[in-house]
């Protein structure tokens, strides 16, 4: 029995929406949206798309009026009250109200900003400028849009079999590294796909399945809408944009060299326990640590997001040893192109050591690598970054030289700043 | 949106049927039933199950009162208005009305007969007593449902993903043999993978996959109720029971040598064309072949279905040229324990030479092995057939001991009765 009714009311959607949901982005971008909210609420930012895989033609690829009308979507969406009451009534990481009165009253009637589009060439230049708190939150459906319009252009060239066949295949290999993942005693493992993901509805299905395969290794996911409709933990603390756009408004190098360290001592204030991790990458970790005041030696861990993940470990535990920290008591989340070698290989090493957790992205949500020709379906690095604050460029440099953002000048100037040297180049996976 | 409707008449049905219908079953069964029904309506017979896997303890798996349960279900059916309409208005390998309206009349009224259930240690004794036409549709039906309850015992241990998974992995498997097949200029397919299906709805699955991934190299399936649902041809000659059961019934030495030319005169009288295919390994391909009369080197083709299926088609090629017939105008049929490689294998070697055909069976709707713990999914070596006829014993010697059946005594006076030697024995994979 076809149900009539929900078959009209399904021909009745003009498009088939990709963000249905303001909750659908990640749990640290509502974190660190209310820190703004703050803190600096004033602050004048442009987000700008970067493709950083360029052989991917995005603009022959993707319909630019599909494209606007997804966009377009997504600004009309606003908080419903069923997910400003998970908000309101949850628990984050043990704490209830976490998020303030005053910043669920300005997200209950938000609405995305204005966002600018144009072709260039092959590639998309698709840029957000406004107010930080309101702009920020553009990042994740931004890029969940432009993933999921690509994977649509390929799929729509397929078979109604070759698309069963298809996320057969992607099934069958998500569930063979489950339970590879499965055999690893003490994983603790989260979900952090939203941004490149393959599909909204892929991402859930990768969700339930860690669910039912991982147990209680499986801690949550960074993606509120599914955390919500799951009901599981919304997991994530927070990120680059915060030291970068701190970064980009300082006047002087003194205060470029404190920027980092002043955005973890507002957070410092704003919270406690599990949400207490440093993300020391931004302008390189070596220095960063060396030079931290000795409050964040204290903090519940460290997320390691660029460079060689083992080293970064080392760099960590030692740090904690100099500062008289016991490593042991410390969470390392590793959260940079994670895939089940990786993840055995690292927990194999510092289980015991640390702490360890993973954040495991791409290649959970998007591995259809191989599966279609010309590989039309591989996940590829694709990023939405704060580009400026206050008419000034914004500086990333992370451990990894391929990831590092700016205009020349500008990096070189942070580099000095930061007392940057040498970096060990790391092929960009996704 | 749940359509509740649905979801409450699907709570009503007190079990899941898994024959739902007269017509799930092989189209060649008909055609013998018109024929059996026109020239021995009388004969007496037994069918039997046969687990030839002894190593399944089938009822250890299946529950008594299920099994009751579904048998008693095939027992209600009756052939609908529908199916009634597309067995008298479809065309048959180009022939209009292939089905008498004798045969109609009485295939419209029919009902299966009662069957006789028994539990032996830890197997089914399942025997069917009665007129030939009747008995003989309990064949399929019967292996069907035997077949589907072990699948769905081993099922029912599973979680909901792991059960996505595992489909997900028979569909990946299956699409990896059709991309093969594709690569196969000029083959011709069909499914005959009814009897040791894993389940129905995984049969019709296979057979959509087929229709899409082959185009016109997929010939048709044996299924009819597929056939008719899918709107694609249904395929099938005849079978070992004919002269099975017409040996018994020969009171002489000298009549039960002729017995196996007998059915195919009845049969030569009443089709033509693409129905005039033999099955000559029923008491050995050699001695049937070097005695075969004239006309039978006139008909169509020729089905290979025990032994080396490249020694049977050698055979086959030297016999038509001893008799004066070109091989290139003639129909091979390979239909034993067919799998890729093999397809491959005698396509290669035999297209040009003869028209080569396929009726791929149980690896393409049942290659679920190596999915779950003690490969609990494997395809197993399940018949029904007539074991008696008034009383007396069938025999089936085939081109592999192997798949000899009937008593020791009996098996010994066919061989001498029908010259055979000694056989190479083969494997019984399914």
């Amino acid at each position: 029995m076809v149900d009539i009714a929900t078959r009209v009311y399904n021909h009745n959607w003009k498009i088939d929406p990709i963000v249905r949901s303001l909750i659908d982005t990640d749990f640290y971008k509502l974190l660190m949206c209310q820190s703004i909210l703050r803190n600096r609420p004033d602050t004048q930012v442009t987000f700008s798309l970067i493709n950083r895989t360029t052989r991917i033609p995005l603009a022959r690829l993707i319909d630019e009026g599909e494209l606007r009308e997804q966009l377009d979507h997504v600004r009309s969406l606003s908080l419903t009250r069923g997910e400003s009451t998970w908000l309101r009534g949850n628990t984050f990481y043990g704490k209830r109200q976490m998020f303030s009165s005053g910043f669920m009253e300005w997200f209950e009637t938000m609405k995305l900003p204005p966002y600018h589009l144009e072709r260039v060439g092959d590639q998309y230049e698709l840029t957000f400028e406004g107010s930080w708190p309101e702009v920020m939150l553009w990042e994740i459906p931004a890029l969940a849009v432009l993933m999921e319009l690509r994977s649509r252009a390929v799929l729509a060239t397929m078979g109604k079999f070759e698309l069963k066949v298809l996320y057969a295949r992607a099934m069958t290999r998500l569930w063979e590294k489950i339970e590879r993942l499965r055999k690893i005693d003490g994983l603790r493992i989260a979900d952090f796909g939203t941004r490149r993901r393959h599909s909204f509805l892929w991402q859930d299905w990768c969700v339930q399945a860690m669910i039912e395969g991982l147990g209680s290794s499986f801690i949550g996911t960074s993606n509120c809408r599914i955390a919500m409709r799951r009901d599981i933990e919304a997991i994530g603390t927070n990120a680059h944009e915060l030291p970068m756009v701190m970064a980009a408004l300082a006047d002087t190098d003194e205060e470029l060299r404190q920027a980092p360290y002043r955005v973890l001592a507002d957070w410092h204030e704003e919270h406690e326990g599990n949400l207490r991790i440093i993300l020391p990458d931004t302008y390189g970790t070596e220095g960063f640590l060396a030079h931290a005041p000795d409050w964040l030696a204290g903090w519940t861990g460290i997320r390691i997001d660029s460079g060689d993940p083992s080293q970064g470990a080392e760099t960590a535990i030692a740090w904690w040893k100099s500062r008289g920290e016991d490593p042991r008591d410390k969470l390392v989340i590793f959260s940079d192109g994670l895939d089940t070698d990786k993840i055995e290989e690292l927990h194999a090493r510092f289980a015991g050591r640390v702490k360890v957790s993973f954040g495991w992205g791409t290649l959970l949500t998007n591995d259809f690598r191989g599966f279609v020709a010309d590989d039309g379906l591989a996940p590829f690095s694709l990023v939405c970054k704060a580009v400026s604050a206050h008419g000034r460029p914004t500086v990333k440099l992370s451990d990894n030289p391929n990831k590092a953002m700016g205009p020349a000048a500008e990096i070189k100037r942070y580099k000095r700043v930061f007392g940057v040297g040498e970096q060990a180049a790391q092929a960009v996976i996704v």
